[in-house]
This record gives structure tokens, C-alpha cells and sequence, in this order.
């Protein structure tokens, strides 16, 4: 046994941020890219293909010893081909499902007796649940694509079909616990975090979760750990949560390295980037203890200012412990193009640090 | 300004580790390698060329928006040669002189007033020092290649001159102070480290050194901090010292990151390889505070088996806090190949678990 290839089908920003444990464990990484420009693709030997093409995803797995996924986009029927070419995959098919189809993610968190809000599977007509209810495309969808806030009839009749339709719930805030496991079935879960969102994406997150009692943050872990056992996940995954009180309410599952994991790159022994690479290759699974009282990590969105380099001269003269992480992708408003982590004992400071960082970034302030 | 390109002349592990912060900050790092099996080749973009080569390496450099090195062999004629072409270059051809010529660095250092062994320039004849004393090559030479301990006269004859003799010091242990400097003149240094030895390669490190007051530590710093300052540093600079008793003397420099910082990577805030890219880049240095008590890096050094990735299977369940650090160099007996880091607050602990895993990794135990 010497150092394996690992082949990632993707090359953004999550492939981006493997290339470092990678390096450092030795690992060969190997991208299968949409474009030579891809945020990865810049830091890593790369292919680049369609991962609809069957034949050229094929031909890129047998340059590696196992195959897996920085997104929830490679349809189905091309991971069943690939493991049945005998190509090893990680997450499995019969686990990604639950990341790719949400109808087949509420019945199997129903089946594993989890906590799912109020839900059903709709094909026309009147719905069973009440409006203001949440409609939602089955496949596809993040950061609030695929999802409609429902209020009436008409509205529900605007959309195709099938749809999940689910309870509107009042909930305190959204948290997320990240999950590895690997073949072996050792598990581990990072703290919760909280992940704030703003127009339902996430601009910041907390870890851990600021209040949340030790019984509450085992029982969101003890969800996560569930799960990853339930649908025999092997790599990393992000469980996103409603806290409604003293209960949590699945929200959507992530098989892969996650925006509310970024934090622990610098703020965990071991990192969801470096965790993933280990399960997915069957390796003890490392620390996921936290490296400071509190971890604060804000995504740079993209703003009207197409220069990334020149706000370091501030921001890195304002706050000498601000860790960067910049994408290399290119400058649109509201897109995701870096992140910033800060981490201490002081959570206000933090925060304002933060909030700070990503507003400057974004061209919001000047100062 | 955008985004820069910092081209590198070298591609061994010193290099390697620079793609990670190279990459987080958004920087781009190219290469001018010896070859395209080169340790850094392997994770980064590279050119293959001969750095005693003018025109290949001044053709590399037209695509670089500045060049550093990751060693000392690169000759002065030829820096000098890329300084008169106008390419900016770190550390410059005046400063970098001093970790290339031992004599010259004797010199500076007499000049600044900083502390010397008794040394002398020699060219032959009987030695002003008394036997036993320290002969070394005033070019090249580290790990102890270079330098010898002389006893008699016929054992000095048999030297090629010229030489720089040194006194042969009794010393307590030998302790390596990093420092950073930017063109702006901002420095910084990490906390001193223990450098422990056998037989003149450095097995392990500890930082902060045990044992040492807080005066002898501000006592180190600042030899540093003068000698940056005085040879115009710009980029990390490893400065290695005896203690004898409550003195520093000054054994050698190295104007690079250093196998006695690579520690910082997890143990500091702010690691030796970002740090050089920011002092290069005349951005604002990051903090150098340590996340943890105490920090044990051992390297790897490679032994009977060629087998590096197995070993995993057992270090990573023993200890699940343990990070590695793997050059993807061939494995020769004795080669640095990889290191490993700890960090914690049980010293004694720490040096343990990371003596059994540079034992395990080169083969001398079995468990």
C-alpha cells in the first residue's frame, strides 16, 4: 500500500480547500473540472469534463483509487455506473441520494424515527398541510434555490410538479452539525454551529453554539451521528437543523465538506477537509476537539469592487490574527468568493471583527 | 493590484509548504524546479531549470511579479544579475549573502556588535585558536555537511582553504529564534524553540524552549530582531544559537523558512510559510502567538521501509491529535522526508508520542 489517488468530481471552492491536508498526508489529488479556471483547478492536476459524460468520468476514475464528490449535482445513474465498473465511491450512491432528492431524505429520516417537520409528497390538487406551508423542488436546490415560501392555492398551483411540501415552522435559529464516518463506522461530530443567515443565505457562523446547553448540543450530535449510521455515510456531512426551543427539526442534509464547516480548518485539530480525506480512505479518523473557546467565520460575498488583493493591506494591519481563504473565482455580487475565520475568547469582538472583515471586503464600508 | 504571482527558485518541502498559505491568501506560486519529481513539483506549478542558469532563470521570472528562494545555493552572480534587470527579489543579494558565505556572516555580525564565537578568516599556517576547534567551508554546508571538528594541525592541513575557524564552544543546547521582517521594516518573532540534535541533524523540536526565563527568551528575541533589522531582512529568517548558560551565540543563519519553525504551521497563529509570503509581499505580518502550550515537531527520517502511507494505519488510531507532514520524497536512509507535530500541555507527553511515531515511521519499532 503506497499513497493513494483520490479523485474529486468538482473543482470549486470545497475541492479547493482539500488541496491542503491532501499535501500534507501525502495524498494525490486528482479534480475532474467543469473549466480550467475553477477555483481548484488553479491549485491541482485536473481533467477537465462533463459529469454527465459516463465514458469521461470513467476515464478519469481509473487514474485514481477511489472517487468522490464536492457537490450533490453528479446524477445518480453515473455513480451507480461507476460502482458498477467496480469503481470505489465515497459517499455511496445509495447514501448521496439523501443529499440529492429531498422526498427520499424526509422518508428515510421518517424511517430512522429523526425528527423531520410536518411533510408530504405532492402531486396536484389540495395539499394535507396548511398554508403558509414550504414548497420544494425534490432534486437540486441550495442556499434558498428550489424552495418557495407558499401562501395560497394559486401559488402552489404556479409551481411543477412533484414537490415536498412542508410545515412552515417558527424556529429560533438554524445550527448545523458536521458528521464523518468511515467504512469502518468510526464516527466523530465537530461541535454545533450556528449558522446566521441573512435572505437565506449564510453569511456568518458561530462555534459553538452560543447558548446552547450540553444537553441540547449532544442531542443535535446525537441526531447527526443517527444519521450518518442510518444511511451508511462514509466522508463528511453537514446535518443543517431548526432549533425550535429545547427540539431540533431536520433541515437538510450535505454529503460532502460544508460552508458551516469552514471554521474548522483553523479552529479544530483536524479539519472537515482533512476528516474527509481519512474516511473516505479508511483511515482513523482525527481530533475534532476545538482549538479556542470560539470560532467565528464569515463568507466573503462579492460585491461591486473586483479587486480582492488590496483590502489585505487594511484588514490584515486592523486584526493580525484574521485567517483569509480566497477562492480565486470570479467577483459577482452576492456570490461566495472567500471566507474569513477568526478565532478567541471574546465572541463580541469576534463577531464585530468579522461582520467587519466581510463588509469591507464586500466594498459595504470604506473603513 | 490584483492577485501576485511569487515565483519560488527551489522545490523541495520548504516550497511544498507554501502552496497551502499560498493558496488561502489567493496568491499564486510558481516554481523553478531541478526536476518534475521535485517534492513541491508534484502539488504546484513549476518550470524545470538549472538556477546557475541566467537566461532560463530571468526567463522565469518574467512571469513572476517577484522571485524568493527556498534554499542557499543559488549564487550570488546570479541574483545579482536579476536584481540589475529590475526584478524584485526577496530576500535581496546584500542580505542573502549572509546565509551563503559563514565568514561574511562572522564579519556583519562582529559589525553589528552582536555575539560571535572567537572566530578567524584562514588561509593556511598555524591558527591563532587553540585546538580542538571548528573548521568550516565558508559556502554551502548545513546538517553538519561542511563543517568539522579539528584537533591537530595535520588534521587542518588536510582542509581546502580558504576556511573560517570558530572556537569550539561548550554549550548548554542549541535553541533557533524565527523572524520575519517586510520591506516596511514591521518584524516579528515566534517564540524561541529547542532544537535538539544527533549526531548535527536536528531529530526534534520544542518551543517554547523549556526551561528558559523570560528574560534569556527577550534576551534571543532580540538578537534577531537586531540581526534582521541590520542585514536588511526581508522574509523569514531562522537564526540558530548556542546557550552557554545565561549567553546566545550565534551559530548560523538561514534566510528561509526552516525545519526549526515548522512547528508554527499548527502551533502559531500565524505559520513561518504565510508569514514569508506576507513579509515579501510588504502586506502586514500575521501574529506569531502560539495556540497551544507547548509545540513537538519530529522529522521523519527515512529508514529500510519505502512505505510511508501504512504507518498511518496505526499512528492515526494511537493518537488522533498527531499532524503530518509527508515531502513525497523518495525515501533514502536518513532523509528528512516528512515531520510530524504535536500540540499540547503535557511536555513529557508530547515528546513520547512523538519520538514513538519518528521511531515507528522509519522503521526502528514496531509498535
Amino acid at each position: 500500500m503506497s499513497f493513494p489517488t483520490v479523485g474529486v468530481i468538482g473543482a470549486g471552492q470545497l475541492a479547493r480547500m482539500m488541496v491542503a491536508p491532501a499535501t500534507e498526508l501525502g495524498i494525490t489529488l486528482k479534480l475532474f473540472a467543469a473549466s480550467a479556471d475553477d477555483s481548484a483547478a488553479q491549485v491541482c492536476e485536473f481533467t477537465v469534463g462533463d459529469y454527465n459524460d459516463l465514458e469521461a468520468v470513467l476515464h478519469f476514475a481509473q487514474g485514481c483509487d477511489l472517487i468522490t464528490f464536492e457537490h450533490e449535482l453528479v446524477p445518480q445513474s453515473i455513480i451507480r455506473s461507476l460502482e458498477s465498473h467496480g469503481v470505489k465511491v465515497y459517499p455511496k450512491a445509495d447514501s448521496f441520494i439523501y443529499s440529492q432528492d429531498k422526498l427520499a431524505m424526509r422518508e428515510k429520516m421518517a424511517e430512522l424515527g429523526l425528527p423531520n417537520p410536518r411533510f408530504e409528497k405532492y402531486l396536484g390538487g389540495a395539499p394535507t398541510l396548511q398554508f403558509s406551508l414550504i414548497a420544494k423542488s425534490p432534486s437540486g436546490g441550495y442556499d434558498g434555490r428550489g424552495v418557495w415560501v407558499i401562501n395560497s392555492q394559486s401559488e402552489l398551483d404556479a409551481l411543477p410538479t412533484p414537490l415536498l411540501l412542508e410545515e412552515k415552522l417558527s424556529f429560533t435559529r438554524e445550527i448545523a452539525v458536521m458528521v464523518a464516518r468511515s467504512p469502518h463506522g468510526q464516527a466523530s461530530t465537530w461541535s454545533p454551529t450556528w449558522t446566521v443567515q441573512r435572505d437565506g443565505i449564510c453569511t456568518t457562523t458561530v462555534t459553538p453554539v452560543p447558548e446552547l446547553s450540553d444537553d441540547l448540543s449532544i442531542k443535535a450530535s446525537s441526531i447527526a451521528l443517527k444519521i450518518a449510521e442510518g444511511i451508511d455515510l462514509v466522508g463528511v456531512m453537514a446535518v443543517e437543523l431548526f432549533q425550535v426551543g429545547g427540539e431540533f427539526i431536520i433541515n437538510e442534509l450535505a454529503l460532502r465538506p460544508h460552508n458551516s464547516g469552514h471554521w474548522s480548518i483553523e479552529g479544530s485539530v483536524t479539519s472537515q477537509f482533512e476528516q474527509h480525506l481519512r474516511a473516505i480512505l479508511d483511515l482513523p479518523l482525527g481530533d475534532t476537539s476545538r482549538t479556542s473557546d470560539w470560532a467565528v467565520m464569515g463568507n466573503m460575498l462579492g460585491g461591486d469592487y473586483p479587486d480582492m488583493y488590496r483590502p489585505y493591506l487594511h484588514l490584515m494591519a486592523r486584526n493580525p490574527r484574521l485567517k483569509f481563504h480566497h477562492y480565486r473565482k470570479e467577483v459577482k455580487p452576492g456570490r461566495k468568493i472567500g471566507h474569513v475565520t477568526l478565532l478567541g475568547s471574546d465572541l463580541v469582538e469576534l463577531r464585530q471583527e468579522v461582520d467587519h472583515a466581510i463588509d469591507y471586503l464586500s466594498g459595504a464600508i470604506d473603513e
